[in-house]
């Protein structure tokens, strides 16, 4: 198994000139995100600056959270709540519990953790080196789970930092040249033991090449969009994830609230293959066969231009 | 290489009911197509019958016939003067010559060997297993060529046979899955030298799986739609060849002479991909290739289910 590359303390230069664009994720180490690595370790710290808010989150009791077969419940609580519920201890702990946040407006606006919360946000920062992305924030979203809390493997469309604030999480990312082995229905991957796969049922992601790695506190993911990312939590965890768009405004949906719905081009493109293929197979299957393997190769030949 | 499988005097039944729906070509033994099998040997019989007639033939210097890069030239004699030019002996012979009968108004008919020349028409008969295709017939096309004349691979979106009257000719016919490795553009192969091919340019041709045969006087090869197939005289040769429409006919374009034009939800299925995938790139690299998988990825499924 290959290891995110770690890199320690880089430069904005470094960043923005050579691994930005080389579309290669990174654990960036020793960069400042604020006094909240130090602070959020006290919970009675982080009830008194939030602790009355409402906060909806995840209950279920099996590690793989299930995005295809919603295999949890949504449950309102106080961030104090919440935060004693995450962070019992593993004798006590039967359910387990992943609060990921939200709009305002959860149907109309993105995370924004100055929002959700300005006492905990003024704790963090984004890293001065990735000062230049401000001005294309997307999202910032506050992300608090129990240990043992794997999150489904999916793409995101955004390049995004993900800034670990307490606790351990392990990662494991698949290149977006490894769709053809993921199984993926629209951007989640079907296969969700990934430790062990059923490899009757997913043949193919024998040949994935995942990368592993893990984010100690004050860490920082460099996880660049279409990557695929699986993430387990080894202890209870608090996270930042910081969204940005890095292509043109128009390229996005203005309603894609959580960065994951294809770009506008894409989208259409895929909803375009889609009737092609119903249609096709109007005809009788030694035709629809044939085409939908001229069409394939028609793909191929561009892939190898 | 395989063989193409030989039917001695297969019966109506056989052929209806079991060969054409197997999609399966074969060449088809002891049917009775008519006295030109006896008849047309004799040139002068032929020049007495039609040789008046004015027509336009291929004229060309080296074996393969290519059509993506037109090596011949169009020039018009009467019927004697091809019989002489296409019958003269090898050593005399540097140009070669190839006939294929067209429409009365070559734009917008397609060729019927009886409009052609009832005289010569007369002479020929599908044989009375395929009396049922009549009611479904398309086009009627008599083929003439010298010998050593390679027609370039490509397929037919209809049915049809190849009746053999005199001569010699290979065979060699490739299924319709063979797609990948056929570098076909449009309904035409790339692969133009299929004996000695450029394996540098050409890798995935050492995949497809040929089959040969050779249609002796009298022969008939069942060939059925999207079979790549390509062709060499080892005489001089005369063959009439019999397409029907064997899909519903709304399902083919009215104006496709030639019988090659891909069926209507086809042809628009293939215009839609190509336009998808010029419009995925105009995404960044690592954008489009993605989508491009994807895309390849959701055909694949498909062709797996």
């Amino acid at each position: 198994m290959t290891s995110i590359p770690i890199l320690e303390n880089p430069s904005k230069e470094y960043l923005f000139d050579t691994l930005i664009p080389s579309r290669q994720p990174a654990i960036l180490r020793g960069l400042n995100i604020g006094n909240c690595v130090e602070d959020w370790k006290n919970i009675e710290y982080l009830k008194k600056k939030c602790g009355d808010k409402i906060v909806s989150i995840r209950e279920f009791t099996t590690e793989n959270l299930d995005f295809l077969n919603k295999n949890y419940e949504f449950k309102n609580v106080t961030f104090s709540e919440m935060l004693d519920l995450i962070l019992q201890s593993p004798e006590v702990q039967k359910m387990r519990y992943y609060f990921r946040s939200i709009g305002e407006n959860p149907r109309k606006e993105v995370s924004n953790v100055d929002k959700f919360s300005p006492e905990l946000s003024a704790d963090f920062k984004i890293p001065i080196q990735f000062e230049s992305i401000k001005e294309k924030l997307f999202s910032s979203i506050l992300r608090i789970s129990s240990q043992r809390i794997r999150v489904w493997t999916h793409y995101d469309v955004m390049d995004n930092i993900l800034c670990q604030v307490t606790g351990d999480k392990e990662i494991t990312l698949w290149p977006p040249s490894d769709v053809p082995y993921l199984y993926v229905v629209g951007s989640t991957s079907s296969v969700l033991d990934i430790e062990n796969p059923d490899l009757l049922k997913f043949p193919k992601f024998q040949y994935a090449s995942p990368m592993k790695g893990v984010l100690k506190p004050g860490d920082v993911l460099f996880l660049p969009s279409l990557w695929f990312h699986n993430t387990i939590t080894q202890t209870p965890s608090i996270s930042i994830n910081i969204f940005w768009k890095h292509l043109p405004d128009d390229q996005y949906w203005l309603k894609d609230l959580y960065g994951n719905r294809d770009p506008i081009i894409a989208e259409k493109c895929l909803e375009d293959l889609a009737n092609c293929i119903q249609n096709i197979q109007k005809m009788p299957p030694h035709y629809s066969n044939f085409y939908l393997r001229k069409m394939k190769e028609m793909i191929d030949a561009k892939l190898n231009e």
